[in-house]
């Protein structure tokens, strides 16, 4: 993915995608998952991991990243990658938009970065996990816009009381 | 888990189970997995970098293992772990047995191990992937015996045509 898609979403800022990282995600990473709420201190680490990891052995390390800039400042991004063991199959492992910039079309433009870039490299279907808790409809409501399907439920699965649903869409309808 | 179960499972042999590696594991992990049949060279190799991996850098790497050994010659191993981003919730990544010695109980022997491991680390709920191919008809009732419940199906996972099944056992029915 070498192009780079904009969009205005204010009446001054044009966003900027970019999938090659830059020493500053790592920082950047914690505070946009951090700033969202949703994450507990483990996970916002191993969100930061993901970006360390792939600084430092590339590709081979198996995770793609969209990055959303608004200037000098990152203001999102997706973490996606495919799944081991599957031949076609990738998942969108983590999308974090920060919340001050939330509704104006910049975890879309994420996600369809994301989706168009593991169709170039083949893949045909991707999956998104997320809580089946209350507070994450929002979360829910967004991928369903998004084309995704919830495909199950498992109870308990982070925590007690605190389901994954595995959300599923269909990257390409041909044969 | 320090401890020893024996189980006699011919008129001659004894299984003994053991959680600590050896380099030979390695291969005897490869020779297993790639004689039931069941696995794809890619999913071969990621088996036996687990293995690896624990060797290299212990319990940092997130996996457990339980080996059956009947004398010097392993005959079957489950490799298991906490599922990243989940508080009590354990994954049982792989579990093979020589296809001359199943229908023994060595894989209940694992399971069971593998269980009880879990419990007394705190783990609630144990989770296994599995295929839901045709061919994989007597792994599912094999988990099904041993009380898993195929919770989740997600079609076209593996491969086109090659689902997922997701079955999963409650450790603990205390509160």
């Amino acid at each position: 993915m070498s192009h780079t898609t904009q969009n205005t979403f204010t009446g001054a800022d044009v966003v900027s995608l970019r999938d090659t990282l830059r020493p500053g995600d790592v920082d950047a990473v914690g505070a946009i998952v951090t700033a969202t709420g949703k994450f507990r201190p483990g996970e916002i680490a191993v969100a930061q991991e993901l970006v360390q990891e792939t600084l430092a052995r590339g590709e081979a390390a198996g995770y793609l990243f969209t990055f959303a800039d608004a200037g000098e400042r990152v203001v999102g991004y997706a973490c996606y990658g495919q799944i081991p063991c599957t031949l076609t199959s990738y998942d969108l492992y983590w999308i974090a938009v920060d919340p001050g910039l939330q509704g104006r079309g910049v975890g879309r433009l994420l996600v369809n970065a994301a989706e168009a870039h593991v169709r170039r490299l083949g893949g045909r279907r991707m999956f998104i996990d997320t809580s089946s808790r209350p507070d994450y409809a929002a979360t829910r409501a967004f991928y369903e816009r998004c084309g995704y399907t919830c495909e199950a439920t498992l109870r308990d699965y982070y925590a007690t009381g605190d389901g994954k649903a595995i959300y599923g869409k269909d990257l390409c309808t041909g044969p």
